[in-house]
């Protein structure tokens, strides 16, 4: 353990080495760099923080990160609400969203099926999403399924799907297949087992 | 850039990009995670960053961070206060400090000469350090040049050593059994100390 000349130092450090992948060297580091900071800069960081578990709101419908009650997505009368693409997290959003290819909505589970980690389907949104699927009035019709290709992402994808085949919605998850513009060497082969299998018609691909 | 799903959360990865070393994709990550704390631990830490800069002190005898006015090395009646061992920056406290092999005082310069940079001997503790050895009843009777083997880190010790040379002051450097162009804080305990150890008399560096 290091020994820091100052109590409030030695906080700041080991607060930010509660961080996942800083250790104490970085924390000290990033401290430092604070400390060379102008104080109203730091105190605006510092601020910022406080406010984030206050003042961050998760949209009622899909439960993405949002500054209102339902978020600008679900929100938007132009966005296609019989689709809705089931992510992990909203860090998934954002990246479907970059791709500017998907006009449906989204549902946010806040994580994957794991009882290696204790995560189990309560502890996800996973009831909200059959009662928004279930409810009488739905419009959903479609449900893309676009959780890790893991075992847990497997696992939930699979508890999802049981819950819902008896509901009319249909259900898909998104094409895994070699990278666009990777070489066939470098792919691994799993995705390119997959990407073999799951084939298409040449001329589908020439619509796009 | 990313779209960001809300305002708030876009405002604390910003703040999070602006440390060295972290990018947006790293920053996301890091307040996803602050997301899902506790509230209480979040606003703690975004307390401790805001009190960082206002509560901070530098002691008025070695500038290293302190919780008082004067630090407890220097307020430590059990310590050498014939002995000044000067460093770059507080992180070379730490790290001698760590070595268990050092009884002496520090001043902390708060930087090195580095023209490149635009950092002048005006921007560092200096002259602090020439008054202290200087004045009179000063008990400084060795200065220990503890700054990276650089080229600023050269020009820095020359610097000082030129600015003393006519005082009693011995002036020694620790021995580099530290590998050249190691920063100090990445030197092994045992290595370290032993530089501290073995320390020469400045001018006979220059004689190499």
């Amino acid at each position: 353990m290091m020994n820091y000349s100052s109590k409030l130092l030695e906080e700041a450090v080991l607060e930010f080495a509660k961080l996942p992948g800083i250790g104490n060297k970085t924390a000290l580091r990033l401290v430092l760099h604070l400390l060379k900071q102008e104080a109203r800069d730091v105190e605006n960081f510092g601020s910022v923080i406080q406010r984030l578990k206050k003042e961050i709101i998760h949209c009622k419908i899909c439960h993405n990160i949002s500054d209102q009650e339902i978020c600008q997505i679900c929100s938007n009368p132009r966005r296609d609400r019989s689709t809705v693409c089931v992510v992990e997290n909203i860090r998934d959003v954002m990246s479907i969203e970059n791709t500017h290819q998907y006009n449906g909505v989204y549902h946010v589970l806040g994580g994957i099926i794991s009882p290696m980690d204790g995560i189990g389907p309560g502890d996800l949104t996973i009831q909200s999403l059959e009662e928004k699927v279930l409810s009488s009035g739905s419009e959903i019709r479609e449900l893309i399924l676009a959780l890790p290709t893991t075992m847990e992402g497997d696992t939930t994808n699979f508890y999802i799907f049981r819950r819902l085949k008896n509901s009319n919605v249909r259900i898909t998850t998104i094409a895994r297949g070699v990278s666009v513009g990777d070489d066939l060497e470098f792919a691994d082969e799993i995705t390119l087992g997959r990407s073999i299998v799951n084939r298409m018609d040449f001329e589908s691909t020439l619509k796009n």
